[in-house]
């Protein structure tokens, strides 16, 4: 929940461009890989001196550096010296609670995008929390910056080691593209599961509705207000790198962005019309609260309009007046009885009739 | 109600271009038939190996290619490699849960629709289901992929073998005309089933709505946001074929493409005015359940404030004080009974006076 | 009701341009009129034949020819052929469930418009029904489309018989503007009817709601929606064609145009101002319910916590334990009177104090 | 109220231009004032014929000739002659039910403005009536017609007679801006009353809802809806002068335009506001009312809770069985008062725990 | 909560140009400080002549002057002459309840901005208040117009004493920047506060709602509604400087203020998506009251069902009939009692069953 209400604070009243780390407060190293290739060699290693970088900046195979970490300051800045990166960039790098934006600084683009995952809270249920992914795409490299290790990129990098696809013949763009797209590709699955909590809800709401069903649909709802603030400038991200806004991007893999366009607009509709869904079902349930209050009042008036006036009858002959001559009759007592059931009875009549039983 | 949530999931981590097919199992083999025609000559047959339809690619009748089954991707592929096709498109041919949308690629234009069926289900309600077809579209040949056996293409296929119209001295965009036009139609026919139910359940609403009634409305609200979901990504695609964004469409086509514009704008309204009239009858719904919970309140109500008070009396007269002289009036207990009559017949009157009754 | 419903379906199926008739079924034969005028002269008869149409399309005074019935499609065809109009068109004035639209075809300018009437229905209550109106506005000619004989275009006739304004030095474009004048004219009287029954239902709502008045306020609701689903596309139609989107219609009648156009504007605007008025009407009704409901819940209320704790006492001075002093008190009798008198009495102030009473 | 649904009907049927008035009826004369005044001339007087305009239309001086009263046509005709107005424009200047616009015609700008005021009605409220201004702006002169005698203009006309600002400095156009400032001014003490209304109704919200506040709400809301439908059309006749898209407003007035755009945007601003406080008291107001049956309704069951099971107990001691040995018993009385006492203690207790009290 | 209402009326009726003051009333002096820098060297002093400020207009260096106060018309009438500004300029100056625009006179531009701050109210509450900030930037000086002394421009202050930054190496635009982007950063601050308050609500809600609980819903609803209006527009006018609409704003500076703007943006999103969590906590709100009526109404029906009928027999076997011959059973009065207990155990197991208890 507290993360809707994250807004950087930290960072007010410094000048621009200067580095600071905004987010969970993390304690693990960096992590720095690099894979560079190109048709027809691989090289993989992890970074253990950022200098490391500048030999494969030069070459002209496709080198993808993937950072794992963004909270070290001087890890960023050392990697902006290295590539050459605009201090605005590193700035938005560190403050993780940007939204999906894409900028175009000639020599490379700063992409960033936010990636989804479910997690496990301590009261049994799941959440889903978003986590910053910053791309840099330069003519014939890819820094990728992520919060923390993830199991998202595996595919891709499963692809280039493996050289499935074209992965391996394209440059960094493509690179890019696969990254943004196995990203993508992780929403649809993270929307599977949202589907499946909301089939579930939908039959407790149909077989039995509690205050908390009500509870877990407002949960939902929320959840949906925060993906859609996630999805809404993706969409907008890759439809500007897909109308081919920056040269970095060439045109043969504009028609791969497109794709992937439409899987985002897809990702939009679906949560739209969970969110559609969801209002729906707060609906049922406000009227089927309606619904038990009204037969409540119905048991409760059936009972109270029967018994009231069988207990004044009852009463009346329960007077001590000196003079009640039914009190002596011989019959009195019985058909006093059978007064009461006749008319009890046509109470149910009336009730029935009038379909409320 | 399944069909809202189902999300592509199989596809995540795979490069692009994978041939894998996305919807619902199936076993049957894949049915393809072409018709071959042009003004002067029909040929009709069913297509056993699918080299047979190299020789209709270059002949300059028009063809038409019926795909019907894209659950077996190895067939796709070779119709791929016998038209060139891009792999993206095949792709998308065989992940059934595309949303409408049109590609143009110079030497066809790819075309994704939904047709809808409405469906008898378990329950014996009846479900709206929808289903892929894709087009594409050459300059003398139209290949058609449907997933399941269906008869919207018939009155076409009809059409072209009975020279009805001007379909056969017409080449292959009027033929994708056509079969659109056929797919939009087959949409009044949904529509015309949703407006039937919406009269029945409106008249259930005015003689006696049960919860079960309310129910039903948001079923046919949520089938609503599901056609809704279809129609509009369609009224898209058909207003770029019509402003003529294809060279593969000609000029004398594009006027009867504004036809079919025309009637998905007319299948919108007609979803958009359903909408407002199934929340208009949702309104009615709470107001009428707010109306009886009012009606039983009064009758509650009434009942109560006429017996307890006179119960008071009769409690009164039932004391056992040794010294109450009322008890031994002569007249005491018919005045008393005559009291009760009065009290009673005067709150009667006030409740007739405030409208109760 | 049943209006909103329609969908035509009778024409799925069928290739384009074939001329069915789509609408209620009528009997009474096509009355066609024709009006031939310039400034000098008048002519004015019923056609019988058909070919008598073809003289007065090669004069150059102005024919204005009124088709009354659309419902015989050979009829249709024949003018169709005697103008020479797209098979397309004719198949549109066929259909009576179009929208309104404008559509330019070098030679003449399709146009369909939508009238309103406020027809008397069984039940005592008034509907708005629609009918199609199509003009085929040629450089000298105007042909109009009725469904039934009205009398909106009387005031026009009226004008061209009595050379009042410039009708009569005018062309056919002028003759178009005056029909679709007319016709907008019209929605004001219906409006004003709409505005005579809203403050109607006003009133009751304010005097004396019934679960009927909320019934009426969704039937006037639907009928809003109902007149938008008409007016809006009708906007667009005059808007097109006061920006002289075709050239048949010269510059000195666009700033006419202009000012139907803003007619129309108002209508919209009159609709939407009734659906707001309409939305917080039912507001009202909701809450006079729930406030109503209070009152009754008062009343019960205030009943049952006076008399139900007095009847306790009555109740236990009516026990019958042997050894109960009170019983044999000389006053005990008429001090529980007063004490149930008391009690009454400060429980009643209680209640004025909460401000109940 | 009536005014929302006053729509002209007067005029159904007639041929363009034909000048008739539709609006209130009105007697008194129609009073014509005329200023001329250059930087240093300055003449002022009554109108008696209107052929006395022909000679200040001439002179280079500015001229303005307020028109009070549009009722009686033949005058709107003779000052239409004189100044040579289009026939479409008199017609809607005596249409008083038109929405701001704004028409350009060559020689002279055409605008319509609604003026505001609020006025007290029968039943000592108050109520926002609307009248139209219509504003013709040529070279050096400016007509202005008004339906009724008013302040509004009072403070421009002081301005020139006082020549304060640089009102005599500058022409015609400088001129018609102060008139549509005055006019935008005046919106503002419009919305001041209609603020301290609000703010009135907030505080009885709080400290003591009926139904009448709601009512009022409702009302107000209605209000919020009619300047709505004032204020917008008006803000984009305004934008449209400020850009500059007639060549009688110079340039250097443009930039005074600009100003009153942004008061026009502060308006409309206002008014939204209004209108979500409106929507947010009405939510109050239900929720207050449901708040309100909640505490009736505990106060309900905490009585009966309470009273009916002792009532339960009081009677069976009040029965008349031969054998109920307690009755016998010498502390019998004493013991059932005090387990009357105990058990409704510990239900209130119990109530108390619940928080219902 | 006054401050919506708040609307100019002061200056109705007045010619454009007129310096009136229009906002809360002050008495303390204006202060004006000025700070002048290059690269070089820094000057920073109180202004006790307004002359004094001539001298740094010529000067090539940056000079900031920054006026706190703008209640003496007199002071902004001598800057205004000073640098030579349009006095519509100095008139919105004063006007402090201007929305955020920006106006570009070629030698300088105008922007205004609100600044937010929360102050303590009279009732322990806190309110989010808004003040006027003005900007007109030269392209050697800035001066910067405030209503009261705060601490917002500090940080800006400081890092040009301390040379921290870029800032002493840039022009006037970058100054301009610096202030818009530390107004920008001030909303963080608020919103973060605001976050707060909005969880304390939440858990305050699922834990203990009161009506108390829904009027601070309504009341952070209404600061919502308040904080928009003040954000909106000045997006607007961040986009347009970040555009380079003015020339007075270099490139180089541009890249800065897309930055802010992307804040702007998170700001807006972070007010909507607080608007749509307090919506949703209403409605949370009015169905737990629903819940809430719900489980009183059971009780009171279980308690009405149990006892009601048990009344009635104990009043049977209250009468007076001389023939009751179960009074005179031995074993009458156990019997009557276990069928009662029998009775009410019976009826709490059908309440159990149907899920009350």
């Amino acid at each position: 929940m507290a993360r809707v209400f994250k807004i950087r604070t930290k960072k007010v009243g410094l000048p621009p461009g200067t580095l600071v780390h905004v987010g969970e407060e993390r304690t693990e190293p960096v992590r720095i890989t690099i894979l560079d290739y190109d048709q027809d060699q691989l090289q993989e290693f992890c970074v253990t001196s950022i200098d490391q970088c500048l030999d494969f900046k030069a070459k002209p195979s496709t080198t993808w550096m993937d950072v794992v970490g963004v909270h070290r300051p001087e890890v960023i800045e050392k990697i902006g010296d290295c590539f050459n990166i605009h201090p605005l960039v590193l700035e938005d790098i560190l403050n993780t609670e940007q939204r999906p934006k894409m900028e175009d600084y000639d020599d490379y683009v700063f992409i960033v995008l936010r990636m989804l995952a479910s997690v496990e809270t301590a009261g049994d249920d799941e959440e889903i929390r978003s986590e910053q992914v910053s791309l840099i795409v330069g003519r014939s490299f890819v820094v990728s910056f992520q919060e923390t290790e993830g199991d998202v990129f595996d595919s891709v990098r499963d692809r280039i080691r493996k050289s499935k696809g074209k992965i391996r013949r394209k440059g960094a763009d493509y690179l890019a593209y696969a990254l943004i797209d196995a990203i993508v590709d992780n929403y649809f699955l993270i929307l599977e599961g949202v589907g499946e909590d909301l089939e579930a809800l939908e039959d407790e709401l149909v077989t039995k509705p509690t205050s908390d069903t009500s509870q877990q649909i407002h949960d939902m709802k929320r959840d949906m207000i925060f993906l859609r603030k996630s999805v809404w400038p993706l969409r907008e991200v890759i439809s500007r790198l897909s109308r081919g806004e920056s040269e970095i991007f060439e045109e043969s893999t504009a028609i791969y962005l497109r794709d992937v366009y439409d899987h985002t607009v897809q990702v939009i509709e679906a949560i739209e019309t969970f969110r559609d869904i969801l209002s729906g079902m707060l609906e049922i349930y406000l009227s089927s609260i309606s619904n038990r209050m009204n037969e409540v009042m119905k048991v409760l008036t059936i009972i109270a309009t029967i018994f009231i006036p069988l207990t004044l009858v009852a009463g009346i002959y329960g007077m001590n007046f000196e003079y009640m001559p039914e009190l002596r009759w011989r019959w009195g007592y019985p058909a006093v009885l059978l007064f009461m059931l006749v008319a009890g009875l046509v109470m149910l009549l009336y009730f029935r009739r009038k379909g409320w039983l």
